[in-house]
């Protein structure tokens, strides 16, 4: 039986196999993925970001452990690093995981970090979730540690994106990022038991509000959830603020009723297909951008690179004279 | 009198014109960044990352302060936010920085954000260095908010670069990034005057053991700066730990001479020029990427290329199959 037959049919073994050779770009890898793809797009890509401290780690367990035991989804979970420089194995926090999810055939977890460029990771992470998405994983988590724009990134490959915060991390002007804030589609005040959680929630907010200045009529009454507007409910998505104890399991079915309200908004919107093309365009773009430098690589001397690098350190040519140069003598 | 002639007289008005020129990747800005790259190369580029709330942008303005008052040299900032969706004005933060520096001729502040991909991020920053390069600013010194994958690539800029910490930033065990301290050649505990400092200043010296495993046997006893080993010296350096408190200027004169040693061992083992070409050689191969994208485009009919995404958003064709056959057709 062939790599993605054995993983069409449910084979973790298979599954392991398959992620390794995606990470190193292998050409197996490739090939497999490309055989693999046509069985995609039917999992809802949940993306989970917020700073170190917030407790988003456990709040997705939690959110785990309720899909398997209210729902028998099964579930995959990428835990992204950009900043991290290790790769493959275990992360910080994983034993933490491991504890609650290991020995449930039904969830998949992989930690996935890299020195690279961002756009190799989000590039690895996509293929990471067409390959889950493929073998049957109905939901794929992908979490990553957030302030970044590599984080931004990676949570467009999500359908629905949860951005965690929590109280006492510090109240700096620069803590709450509008950039995050503009990619959430549910927000959490985590760890609420915690003195100051009005003052985060408070924070988030108002922020919300910068960020979403044409939903300032409904934010300004607090009514996050229930608008009054039935025309305007279809095309508007609201970003609920909840709170949840991720220790405890406290939140975490209104938590996944907002996450399950959000997947219902994007197909009623007819945002669910034009995110799934616009995410298709940029890998394909990305796929193109590869193959064009590869080819265009095979086709030059490594001498007669060397000879133009070396008059750009020289500061006698520009890189944009040098590029032009290559280019001309080659296309 | 040209644009770029005007620059390289120290016209600020001129210089002011071109960055907003770069920023939107006009084709007036990218002749005359070509145009002036053959005066560029001589700035001493920093890098200054950390976490919102530890200060490092009270740091930086304490940094340039010193360098103007007691070196004369002339100072550019660039503050790089890549989370943030504002770009070209004023960001959070500004306001302080203005009061300081403001009024003073020797000194140029220009903030930049993002809401687009960070190899953009980095590259206009990297156009932005190499205007101030060229019009005559010896220090420039880059800024961003610390902890993504991002401020590693726009680190990379850089010659020398400082990663600042703060203590009673929340001690979780993600807080501080082996990522980030792998960049770093200076490391600041800013706030040193704050309770904790001990504990973020032993936390660092652990992490960095980690990170710099062969340099483990100077680290052990704690020396930091002065190592008994000539031979060694010239090639390994020691990233020193250096407590500051940017607000009344504690520690400052020493940073500034850290700084100094940095650049004095960068010129000494070679790595000033080798790190000065794998700067161009990644900025060559962007741009080369860039034409090549351009030219693939330009020679594709956009329902050609429609036709195919369908395809792909249609799961009949995965998007390797459809950049082959794309660049089949073209190429």
């Amino acid at each position: 039986m062939s790599l993605t037959q054995s993983i069409l049919e449910g084979n973790r073994l298979s599954l392991t196999r398959l992620l390794t050779q995606v990470e190193n770009d292998s050409p197996e890898g490739r090939a497999a993925l490309a055989e693999l793809f046509t069985h995609t797009g039917k999992a809802h890509l949940i993306g989970v970001t917020g700073a170190p401290g917030t407790g988003k780690s456990s709040l997705v367990n939690q959110l785990t452990l309720y899909y398997r035991k209210e729902q028998k989804k099964k579930v995959a979970i990428i835990a992204v690093d950009p900043s991290s420089p290790f790769t493959g194995g275990a992360v910080l926090g994983d034993r933490v995981r491991m504890r609650d999810l290991s020995g449930d055939e039904g969830v998949f977890i992989r930690s996935m970090a890299s020195r690279g460029s961002v756009g190799g990771l989000a590039r690895k992470t996509a293929a990471f979730v067409q390959v889950f998405d493929a073998a049957g994983y109905e939901i794929v988590i992908i979490e990553t540690v957030g302030a970044g724009q590599s984080e931004v990134d990676i949570a467009r490959l999500a359908h629905t994106t949860i951005v965690v915060e929590a109280p006492g991390l510090g109240d700096d002007i620069q803590a709450i990022k509008a950039g995050i804030l503009e990619i959430a589609d549910v927000l959490i005040v985590n760890k609420a038991d915690r003195p100051g959680v009005e003052n985060t929630e408070r924070a988030l907010r108002s922020t919300l509000e910068l960020a979403h200045p044409t939903k300032r009529i409904f934010l300004h009454h607090g009514q996050t959830m229930s608008v009054n507007l039935p025309e305007a409910d279809t095309i508007l998505w609201i970003p609920p603020i909840l709170k949840t104890i991720s220790i405890d399991g406290t939140g975490i079915a209104e938590l996944a009723d907002a996450v399950e309200k959000h997947a219902a908004h994007l197909r009623q919107s007819g945002d669910w297909a034009s995110r799934d093309r616009s995410r298709l365009r940029s890998e394909l773009e990305a796929v193109l951008m590869d193959e064009l430098m590869n080819r265009f690589v095979g086709n030059i001397q490594q001498d007669e690179y060397e000879d133009i690098l070396e008059r750009v350190v020289q500061r006698d040519i520009s890189p944009y004279e040098a590029a032009r140069s290559l280019l001309n003598g080659k296309m």
